[in-house]
Parts: C-alpha cells; sequence; structure tokens
C-alpha cells in the first residue's frame, strides 16, 4: 500500500509539505501511523503544476527518505498544486514507470491501495483500455491500470462518474474472476484546478483518507503557528494520515466519498461503482 | 539497437566472458564497431544455467562498464551456457524489467533489433498474446513482446517454428498499420541445452551476427593462445559483432537464417516468417 | 544502526542464509525487533568466499527488500563462508562505497554501530591510517574508517589486538574531541579461515550479538528440521539478532567480548580497547 | 574526462540549456565531439541558483540521456545562473557524491580534466584541506580535492589567486611524488554573482574551453534565430566545446588563463600556479 497527499492553494515550497510537518510523507515513507504497511520504500513521487500546461513530474525508486535530490529540488520548486505519493509495492517490480502520480496531458492520479486479483484481471483490463491510449500504458502496476480505465470511461470531462465506471468494470471483472472484494483505494486526481479524492472499496474497510478543515478556523484556534500563517484561505490538502495532531485540523474523508476541491469549495459526494 | 553474445561449451568464468576479450560486451557498450549505434548504454543483462533448472539473471539499468557488481559476480560465477546483453533504448524506459535476457521457466530470450511502429501494433500483438502468459509480461519492449508471442506459437516445443509464427504475425499487424519493415531482428532462445539464434529482418538488411568456427581449428592456428586452450572442443559463441580480430575465428550467419547449436553441433536453416 | 551476519561451515546457498529463515536479514531490513532502528533500509551488501583468493561482494543501494538481482544471485551462489549486512545509515551518503562488507585482499570487515562525534574525529582518525593504505578509503562511513585503521594496527597479523589498538585510537581521539562514549560497535572480520566478532561499546551498553550454539545439540532436539540436517557440523553463525525462534539455538555474545570462530571451534575472549 | 557549461545573464529554463542546442551537453554526453572520452556517461549534475541563498544542486549517477526526471526538472525550472556536467569517471566511482558540481555554501565548482598520480598524492592533498572543511569532502574525487583546496586558500575572498596556490600546491606534491604533469583542468567557480573559469595544465596542452561572444553582435548576425533573441545583452555561456555551430558565437578560452564573468563584464587573465 502508500501515502500520499494532495495540496491546493497558494504556492508553497514542495519541501514544506514534504520534508517540514511533524507527521510528514516522508517520516510516514519510513514509519507510517496508519498505513496498512508501516515502511513505505519502494519509491516515490511528486507532481506539480508549475508554469507549463503540464505538470512536472519527479519519480524515483529510492525511499523518500534517502533521496537527496528530492530535498535539493522541493526546496527551489513552489507550485500552487502538488500531488506527492511514497510506495508499498503489492508485488509490481519498484521501477520509475510504477511510481505515482501517474500523468496524461495536464492530469495527474495517484492511487494508494489494491486491485486484489490484478494478474488474473489484467488482460481484461487492459483490453478495455481505450486503443488510442494503450500504447501509453508504461508501467505494470494496477494503479495505473485503473487510471487508464478512468480516462477511457471520460475522466477528462467527469471525473466522478469515469472513475465509478473505472471502479465498477474492476468489480465486475474480478467478480468474473472469483474475487470476492476487487478494489481497495483512495485516489487523487486532477486537471490542475480541481483536485478529486475518492475513497472506497468493495468491502466497505477503505483505507484512511483526511481533508484538512478551512485554514482561517485553524488560525483563530492556534495564534501563533507560523505555518499557518504563510497558508492562503484556500489551501487544502487531502491526505492519507494526518501531517501532525493539530486537533481540530483534519476531517476524515467518509468512506464511498468523493471529495471535490475547487478554490476554497470542497463538496463532498457518496460514491459508489456504476455500470462500465 | 544493442549487442549480445550466448555462449555454451565447457564451464567458463563470466569475465572471461564479459570482459576479458579485446573487442569484449563490455568494450561494445562504450564503443561498438558494428552496431546501429555506438553507444550501448542503456543498461545490460546476463542470464546463465547453474545448478537449478531456472537460469540465473542479472539485470541492471547502469551502464556495463560502470557496474562493479557485474565484476564481482562474473568473476565468481561460472557457466556451461551464457546469455549476456548491452541495451540501447529504442524509446522504452530504462528499467531492469526492459533489459534482456528474458525469462521464462527454463528459457531465456535476448534482442537485438526494433519492431519499427511498436506503439501503433503493441495493443494487437498483446491481444495475440496467451491469456494465460499476458500477466507474466512485465516490462515495456517490443523484444519482450516477441518473446510472448514466440512462446505462445510454441517456443516450448518447436522453437524456429514458434519464431516464424511470431515474426509472421508482426508483419502481418505491421502491414495492417502501414508499417513498411516492422521486424529488424537477431534473436538467441535457449532452453539450456540447444541455442537458436536467428537473423531477420522485414527489408532484408538485418542486424550483424556472427558464430564461431570449431575451436580445435583455431587452436591449431593460434598454438600460443591460452584463452583458447581452456575452451572444450563443443565451446560456441554467436556474438553481434566478433569478440576481437582473430582471423578464421568469426563466420557471419547469413540473412534469413536460423543457428541452431547444441553441444558441438551446428544446424544453419533458412529461417523465414509463416502463418500465425 | 545496521543488522548483519556471519555464516561460516559447509557451504550453503546464500539465499538459505539471506531469504529463507522466519527473521532472516531481508526479513529484518524492514522490522528489525532488536535494533536501533527498525527499518534498515539504506542499501545492503554481501560478501562471500569461492574460488578466488579474494572474496566477492556484492553490494547495493536499494533495500534488500527489493533488489531482484539479490534473489538471483543468492540462489545459484554457494560458500562456506558468507557475510552479509543491511544498512541504517547514521548520517553517510546513500552509496555503493558505504556498503558494507568492506574488502581489502581476503579480509572483509561489516559494522553495526557508530563512532559519535565521527565528523570531527574524521580528520584525526585519518590521519592515524596507514598512508600506505589511505588511497584505498573510497566510501565515507566510520565503519570503514575503524577497518582502516584495524588494518594499520596489523588486523592481518594478530585481528584482537588491532582492533583494539584501533578501537583505543578512536576513545583516545574522541576524548580530545570531548565526545563521552565515542564508539558503539559490533563487528566481524574474517581472512577466509577464521572469524572475529567484537561487541563493545564505550558506554558498555552495546548492540545486540549472538552465536549459534553447535548443531548437533539442535539437531537432537529438532529432530523434524531439515535445515539442520543440511549444515556441517562445523557450521557457526554469529548474527545481530536472532534468526527465528529455534529456543536454545542462540546465545548473547557477552559485553566487550571477542568471539573467534575456526572451523567448529569457538573461543570466547574478554576484549577491551588498548592504548595504540 | 567530462564537459560543462556555465551560464549567465537573463533567466532560461534549465532545457534550454541542457536540451535543445544542437550540440547540447546532453547531446555531448553520447558523442563529444572535442571530449578526451567522446562518451560522458558517468553520471552527471546540475546547479543552479534560485530565490534561496543556497543553489540547488541535482545530481544522478545515470547518463544524462536517460534520466527522465532531468527532464522534468530542467522544463520547470528557470535561473540566472546554471552550472551543468556530465561526467565520464578517471577511475573514482560512479555515486552522486562523486558528480559535479560541488557545492560549499553559496558556491559551486565543476572540474573537466585530472589529477594525475591522485591516489600517491591523495593524503598530502587531504592533510592540507583546512581541518575545519576537512570532514565536508564526501567523494572520492580528485575533482572535489581540487575545491577544497581552492577554498582552504581562499577562495571565497580572492578566487584566482585561491585557485593558483591550490594549483600550486598539487603541482609542488606531484613532483615530489615524481608526477610529470600533475595538473590537467577547466574548472568553473561561481558565488552566484560572478563565474571564474579557468583553464590550465601543467604540460601547456589543456582540454578545450570555449565562452560565447557578445549576445548582440550574434542577434544582428543571425536576424531570425529566435533563441538569441530571448537573451539578455549580458547573457553568456562558458563551455567544454561549442553548443553547435553558430559561426562567430564563440572563442577558445586561450591556454592558461582565467576568464571572469560578471553581469556582461568579461575579463580574461593570464593564470599561472602560485606557491601555495
Amino acid at each position: 500500500m502508500c501515502r500520499w497527499l494532495a495540496y491546493s492553494g497558494s504556492p508553497v515550497r514542495l519541501d514544506d509539505l514534504l520534508f517540514k510537518p511533524k507527521n510528514s510523507l516522508v517520516v510516514q515513507s519510513q514509519h507510517s501511523k496508519m498505513g496498512a504497511t508501516t515502511v513505505n520504500g519502494d519509491g516515490f513521487g511528486v507532481g506539480w503544476y508549475g508554469a507549463l500546461e503540464t505538470p512536472g513530474i519527479y519519480r524515483s525508486t529510492e525511499p523518500a527518505w534517502n533521496d537527496r535530490n528530492l530535498r535539493e529540488l522541493s526546496a527551489l520548486a513552489s507550485s500552487r498544486r502538488v500531488f506527492a505519493h511514497i510506495r508499498a509495492s503489492t508485488g509490481s517490480a519498484v521501477q520509475q514507470t510504477n511510481c505515482h502520480p501517474f500523468r496524461h496531458g495536464r492530469w495527474l492520479w495517484m492511487h494508494n491501495g489494491v486491485l486484489s486479483g490484478f494478474p488474473e484481471m489484467k488482460r481484461d483490463l487492459a483490453f478495455a483500455v481505450d486503443p488510442a491510449l494503450f500504447h501509453e500504458i508504461e508501467g505494470s502496476t494496477d494503479s495505473e491500470m485503473l487510471f487508464f480505465l478512468a480516462l477511457t470511461f471520460g475522466l477528462l470531462t467527469d471525473a466522478p462518474t469515469a472513475v465509478a465506471r473505472a471502479v465498477g468494470l474492476v468489480e465486475e471483472t474480478g467478480r468474473r474472476h472469483g474475487i470476492e472484494h476487487p478494489v481497495q483505494m483512495t485516489v487523487a486526481a486532477s486537471d490542475g484546478d480541481t483536485t478529486w479524492a475518492f475513497r472506497y472499496s468493495s468491502e466497505g474497510r477503505s483505507r484512511s483518507l483526511f481533508h484538512s478543515t478551512d485554514v482561517s478556523t485553524l488560525r483563530a484556534q492556534y495564534p501563533d503557528n507560523p505555518v499557518l500563517h504563510d497558508l492562503s484561505e484556500d489551501a487544502r490538502l487531502v491526505v492519507s494520515e494526518p501531517l501532525g495532531d493539530l486537533h481540530g485540523a483534519w476531517r476524515e474523508v467518509p468512506e464511498s466519498s468523493c471529495l471535490i476541491v475547487r478554490g476554497d469549495q470542497e463538496e463532498m459526494r457518496a460514491f459508489s461503482p456504476a455500470a462500465p
């Protein structure tokens, strides 16, 4: 399994997100508190939107805690929208093309969880991917396959529906292969303007997912915390697990939900798989 | 493109094959004389048959000339049958799962060349792979796909026919996609007892391929060469380019041929694609 | 800190040592039970004596649990004497030249622990290394420096005295720099025939160290355990922490001791630093 | 040996420097035209000054032509002052700590060439380094040692004199060890405001070094070249070999010279070693 965070708001230095919090993602890479695995050392990745249409991605097979280039890069890069992910492989190879976030044009995608029985389902899922997209699949993970299925089902125009159909397809395929609970996921996707975060599992016991409460409330509670004062009103974080123990700072995303973050607007919707 | 060698005969230390010849494979990784590219620095791999049913493989994304572990390993490992490959990527990612040789059970496979138009053909080719084998595809190269097609068409029972049908399928698929010359290849395959080496290209201008002449002739010509005296009578090498300039040591494998090496027996057959 | 094992006895396949035990070194790389750190993911190394004078070493900056080449290599290599080490850096860079075991001619050396205040002491210690050996120092760790000091003080002819003098020099140097407890170590060294294992710390609270009891006793107690039956009478293991929970299989090496293993002979000596 | 470039001027995207020129540094990493080695595939590094006091460095052991992260990073980062270096090792390990540029506080340093007889001289040179700096030496190269000697002799206050004394020390040390031509170098150093470039060798046959002529002249000659129009008047490049074949764009730096670039001011001085 894995851990991830999705930030949007005023430009932040990447290292403020990745290294400085008490329970930062880099800390979690060695000692996750709420993850299915405590060690998430099978590579990592960061995606950030900058001056170009296409977001940049930096992905490495090293454990995040060891990567010196990540420290350098994240001290000099700032962004209004950052995806970061630390990986604990559920079996597929540790290689850059299996590191999250995955990218398609302006879109980023990352996943914590697993498609159970993926080896059995892989061929069926691969052939459900839009033929025009097929050759873009570079790695061998269930996570990237789920991304390409979502793209196939219209991620670019209606993200919640596309993910619902992708999940529906995986569940239907899983059932055909006798897999009881095919999907376990928290997923984040973004087009650079909006972030969609999904929490869902076939068995209804999904991996943890939290989002930050609004910054002004926190600021009032913690008048002395300088980090909070640097953030804009619309700053929002969605995370696998809280980055520290600021009480009231984090709210759990409910089971079977989709959280949509656009500017300072958050919308929580119910999420359920749809017929593909 | 790439360079490779396939050895069979009395046990040799791997470094005698990889490092010691004047134009060794490791030398070729920086300065190939006959390759389509002079630098073959996009990873490498070695496969060798030892005490186990399954051959071992050591594959790395570093240039072969830099890999200290390869020097260590190859000084201590000996084998009666060795495959070695240095890679120059034609576009797919530099990662271990894209390094040759590829393995399936007791079989090894390596390839120099390219399937032109592979991105366009990839989905069709993947669909033609035996569904029971599909999930074993770990990388993203044309070379591994060709291996899985050959496995699908019966590599384990009749290698020349299986490769002919695999090549036939790629050419047929290529034609459907408007690709003039889909296949460019020299390929080596082995089950641990026999080596099959193929030289073929759709355009009839295949990458170079050579095989060694028999050792006793060479020994008579070069009575003072100690390397030759350590080799058994049945020692045979098939190589992308000669490992040195011993005159009379190397014979070109003709265009559209399949060379079969079993013990000290060599058989040269014509090779042409077959209907899949 | 780190974890290590030193094996001597009848030839074993490396994977029998590294992967198969219940609490194998590779398991410990993610979840050490007794180490100063639970995760030992900052590279690893294996050294093994084979047909050559010089032992082979395979060292990698990847976490041991991820390294596919280690699985391949260790399934095909057997040895009568194996050193293996998983690293948790105490600050120096994660690079092959900082991975243990270190080698000098026929000798191997590995270390768990730390020289406290090493940055302050480094120049003085480096200056004390035999000038003829100085340029052989390739990495930047305290562990390698300790090895070169031991070499300087006669490791090749009298290992216990040489290590005592090396430790004595570090403590003396540390005191000059105001460091309270300069040395924390368990160390293993071998010349290919004998293994010396040291457990010592300036503060008298050394990292854990165990050695196996004799195999015939264990075999009598566990008549059904196949692993034990494959081992020769003289098989011995020295380990940072037990590889499993076979009661009676492991004995703690006492504080301030040197254990000498030669064939099936074990000798336990008191160890204390000596004037350099 | 190696190849490098040093840019100063209006902010440029790093990929405009590294990837887009016809004979870009990344092209040179596979096919250098004027280098002592054609392949410079033993790692690379980029240093760039951004919003922080300290410049960022991104260094990797992969060949520059393969590093996907370099493409990502260099498309999103811009800087007024960039150092970039591709490495061909002259023997020391391929590891990040041996990749250039090296950094000390606000300073960057990179080197093409070799200190001949470095293994013999290494201890003497190391002990000439300021004891307060000694522990900062992280790698094992002659290039980093030369940097620390220059720092020792006052690089921060008078760069040309400090480098002259460092070179003087190496030559004196080399003579003591019977080395005929100890120093072969082109070096670039910067404090973020000024760039110093040195071309010198003990034998008077130094590696190639060029600097760009002023942009306005070029712009007049090549009115249609868009790259030139994006650059400010004060844009300056110093390079191991020209990045393309724009006639009149490049001037050779003479033997035994120091070129000083500050804003649009260039000063060429004679350089000769000084007594340390």
